[in-house]
């Protein structure tokens, strides 16, 4: 059994064992797991009025190489997903949980893989509640797709539109060096953070907000693309994680901290709030926003790009 | 600007083109799309007190070939899932689109693929409200994965689990015979039909439900499998696509027809309702649903195997 490939199970022995590893770990039946199996998850319906809806993938040489150890595929691919709810100031629900797999890749590999998810939804008050598995044409190929829904913890989903001139930009936690430090496997998303971030006094709650997953760099500019504003960011300020220079806090990606925009009134409070409810992790003030005076905003240099033809694709 | 590469545009460039897209061709604002662009979609709440959630993918080299007209594939990706919540007896609404792509696929070919998903979504009566885009390291590489919300038609959803000794076994359309035909690029899900069937009277109603996308031969022994019952199956009556012998009709996969159970009692009424309201779609009673004695049901020879050692994978 140990080392026997996709192939050699089948898709249904593969999903059984799935599906009985997801009851094993969630119980059942697990709010809000109803008929595992068929077609569609039939899902409970929130209290909230709005609902959150996300998708994601990863995939190896890309997101992870194929010798990274299993379970951190599978965390990473749900904690990406829960990076993004935080963003928006939401709280995840249920999951669904996509794989795309090579013949020669081993079911222990997925199950392993499995395991990492299932732990780390559980971390994350979610539940992954169906999926579905392809065959890759590459044998030893491996993807992974997260679909989630969820529901906001405030009144108001936390947009990147909503910043304004005169506000303060903040980031969670250190930058950079995320792939030699591992930090992008074994990050924490910031649920907590932005539940708490959301229930503050309008004065000095965030006026906008995204996760960082491909830079200071160019996530910065998309945010103040998105609110028609401009920005200046004080390098010198920067939070850089262990062995990170500057470029390499705006440059690297996979931070998957929160970078937000406050009124200019959250200063200094904001962060002695913050430092009394969160002591580990550091909030800090990186620039300003300012007014676009109708020109494009200066993009930073870096910055991970999906596509680009020269560095990480 | 034809010919051009993912590479060759950039990311943000290429998310930005499809957001164009699927505003023209949606509307701005298009319900239920509030907020494209932002980590998560944010959807208004269904008013049913059920909701469906369904991902699927589509791979090159396994659902489609690098040859296929872009719409077809796109078209395909989304008819897939709207098949899933047909099948549970759903009405799609919202859908996020991720793609997985080489750096060596073409623009024009994306966006095309966008166009033909964004027709089956209108012609299905969802929107595209967001989505993911990310790297594949084969450079040719290509795979779609759609993700979707959707309410239930009726009071109760229509589950494997449903079928009871007595009941005949129904499909609806042709079976077989699928990739050569290009069926399995230019089906319609059968989302009226099912709505239509998700209304009948208890006394005829589908007792049990699911889509063929892996033949009958595998997929209805997974249907007996999760209600606990046997079958038997009467191979003259299978109703046959051109060209498709009972094998093929068994074993090919990728109908994307309804399989479902339902009282004796439907027997002749069924058909005849169905036959004044869909007369160019045939419904066949291709056989009978029995007790199952504690016994494994016998499995029929063929359907689509996704790992598979032989065969198609």
């Amino acid at each position: 059994m140990a080392g026997d490939t996709v192939a050699d199970w089948g898709e249904d022995r593969l999903v059984a064992a799935i599906r009985r590893l997801i009851e094993q770990e969630q119980g059942k039946p697990a709010p809000p797991t109803i008929h595992l199996g068929d077609d569609c998850a039939v899902l409970p319906m929130a209290k909230t009025a709005q609902q959150l809806h996300k998708t994601d993938c990863i995939v190896q040489d890309v997101h992870f190489l194929p010798d990274t150890e299993p379970e951190l595929i599978g965390r990473k691919a749900v904690n990406r997903v829960l990076s993004d709810f935080a963003a928006m100031g939401g709280a995840p629900q249920s999951l669904l949980m996509t794989i795309l797999v090579g013949r020669d890749v081993s079911v222990d590999r997925i199950l392993a893989m499995y395991q990492g998810a299932l732990a780390a939804a559980h971390v994350g008050g979610a539940y992954i509640v169906g999926g579905e598995t392809s065959s890759l044409p590459s044998p030893n190929g491996l993807a992974i797709s997260i679909s989630g829904t969820g529901r906001l913890i405030g009144e108001q989903a936390f947009l990147r539109s909503g910043a304004q001139p005169g506000d303060g930009v903040w980031v969670t936690g250190d930058l950079g060096n995320s792939f030699e430090t591992g930090w992008h496997l074994s990050f924490q998303p910031r649920l907590q953070e932005a539940a708490w971030l959301s229930q503050l006094p309008p004065d000095i709650r965030p006026t906008a907000m995204m996760d960082l997953s491909d830079g200071l760099g160019q996530d910065l500019p998309r945010l103040a693309a998105a609110s028609g504003v401009a920005y200046t960011v004080d390098e010198a300020s920067l939070p850089l994680r262990e062995g990170a220079s500057v470029q390499r806090a705006l440059a690297d990606g996979e931070d998957y901290e929160l970078l937000f925009t406050a009124p200019a009134a959250a200063e200094p409070s904001l962060a002695e709030q913050w430092n009394d409810v969160f002591p580990q992790i550091p909030l800090t003030r990186v620039g300003a926003i300012i007014s676009n005076d109708g020109e494009t905003p200066v993009s930073m240099a870096g910055g991970f790009e999906h596509f680009a033809n020269s560095g990480r694709t």
